[in-house]
């Protein structure tokens, strides 16, 4: 493997040409294709295990917590009652570990296509794996779409945890999507969807936020810091089917004895309305 | 060259372990040892012509505008009347550039050690250079230490553009530092100094906040994105000798048209505020 005699992984993909972030492998723990994609798990030098899809760095131990809290608290705590909650994707169990922690999370079904994502990671990456252990969870091995289609009107909160717009989660920024998870949700829904960084690809976060405003009115474009994906940043596209919701406003606020007993990382309630508050630069261009 | 072999630039330093970003080269524009460090200005394939001292990365054309804006107009937004400024460092002539167009500011100084790093920006690096036009402008070749030394109580506002922890920087983020750019404010004088982000360096950026505190009653820390810097972001220290001042809250808050007239990218008010809003790890480690 050319990985392992250089000993550096580097993430080349054409979605963000002419940059390269690079990691320092220790050991190659996994490494095989699926039936949908190319899977790899390595130990790094400095930033704990790392899963890496057809390529591209999905997680690291190192700072997985930011992705995994914001995708999953933003829309939980702009719903006042999340009760029941989709999850779309998340092989790697961190989005379940974060939606398992809400207080008002009464059960929650985890949809994933690609079993040796959930049973290497289970195996190989336990601090984010241990989410599939909540008993609130049902998890399903499967299509989303699919899955959706077989349940409407079911759900109070539906988060896509995808990987990037090539490969298996193509579809899951098409506007056909959109309109499946509208129907997947009850009056009141809120979805939360890993929508891209600007910096990355302006012409794809503009166009996935196009397709969501053609089911939901109420949409809003959040961002994260996020060390090891493009750019160090990444951003959730937020909406509801309720137009009269601020999506910027948790109306569910955590306390600071919350924060610690959840062991919550990054999300806070003041980081909430904070991450929507977005540069001249992407204000100028999202939205026009 | 090794770089132009390969085609690519690679950043690699012990301040971030393990990790490396690296960029595409189309053409190396300048490169040569100065007095203080080594000075390379590349052409990029996507992201503009780049600014490398010492083998790391100081701005690109695509996201410097981020940096730039931020280390100006975060400390000449909190001070009730920035008439006179003084910029440390900023060879590259970004910070003078954002600096010129705040209305406020009557006239400013800039100390710059190295005359290569303004020089070459001058001829290959327009972009940010053209801040050496500016009228209001007195720059100076010299030590930022010592010119303080022989210009006590004269500056409403001091911006630090300094390069990392290392090399011609070093001294840069200690208490002395921190004292003297005390004795050369006036009252209720307020500073801006590139402080690393927590990311990268927790022990460093709590260090730094330290020895300002020594000198200044009121400290923060603000951070924004930058996606070729290490970890895609920076940190900000602002500090001010009045402890009553707010240092989150713009006392001068830009409007719209503004915004527009400036050609401000990356900065509004709301940025402003939002960028002391911290993730709990950042806030639980570096205030204790």
């Amino acid at each position: 493997m050319d990985l392992m005699k250089s000993g550096w992984f580097s993430e080349v993909s054409e979605l963000w040409p002419g940059q390269s972030f690079s990691l320092e492998i220790k050991q190659v723990l996994f490494h095989k294709k699926s039936k949908f994609q190319d899977v790899l798990i390595v130990q790094t030098k400095n930033h704990g295990r790392a899963l890496i899809l057809d390529g591209i760095i999905q997680c690291t131990e190192f700072d997985e917590f930011s992705y995994q809290e914001m995708i999953s608290f933003l829309p939980l705590c702009v719903h006042k009652n999340p009760e029941k909650v989709l999850v779309v994707g998340g092989g790697d169990g961190g989005v379940a570990r974060e939606v398992a922690k809400h207080p008002l999370v009464k059960e929650f079904v985890q949809v994933e296509i690609d079993s040796m994502v959930i049973e290497q990671s289970k195996k190989f990456l336990p601090f984010m794996a241990k989410g599939f252990e909540s008993p609130k969870l049902t998890l399903v091995v499967g299509d989303g779409f699919e899955y959706m289609k077989k349940h409407q009107n079911e759900f109070d909160v539906i988060i896509t945890d995808s990987s990037d717009p090539v490969g298996p989660a193509v579809n899951l920024f098409t506007e056909g999507y959109f309109h499946l998870l509208k129907t997947a949700l009850k009056p009141h829904g809120v979805i939360c969807s890993q929508a891209g960084t600007v910096w990355s690809d302006l012409h794809h976060v503009k166009e996935t936020l196009k397709n969501c405003q053609k089911h939901f009115p109420a949409v809003k474009y959040s961002i994260s810091s996020v060390p090891t994906y493009p750019n160090g940043q990444i951003g959730y596209l937020v909406a509801s089917l309720d137009e009269n919701v601020d999506l910027t406003k948790p109306v569910y606020r955590l306390s600071e004895n919350q924060i610690e007993a959840l062991s919550l990382r990054y999300y806070n309630s003041q980081i909430h309305e904070a991450s929507f508050v977005l540069p001249n630069f992407f204000n100028r261009t999202l939205w026009s």
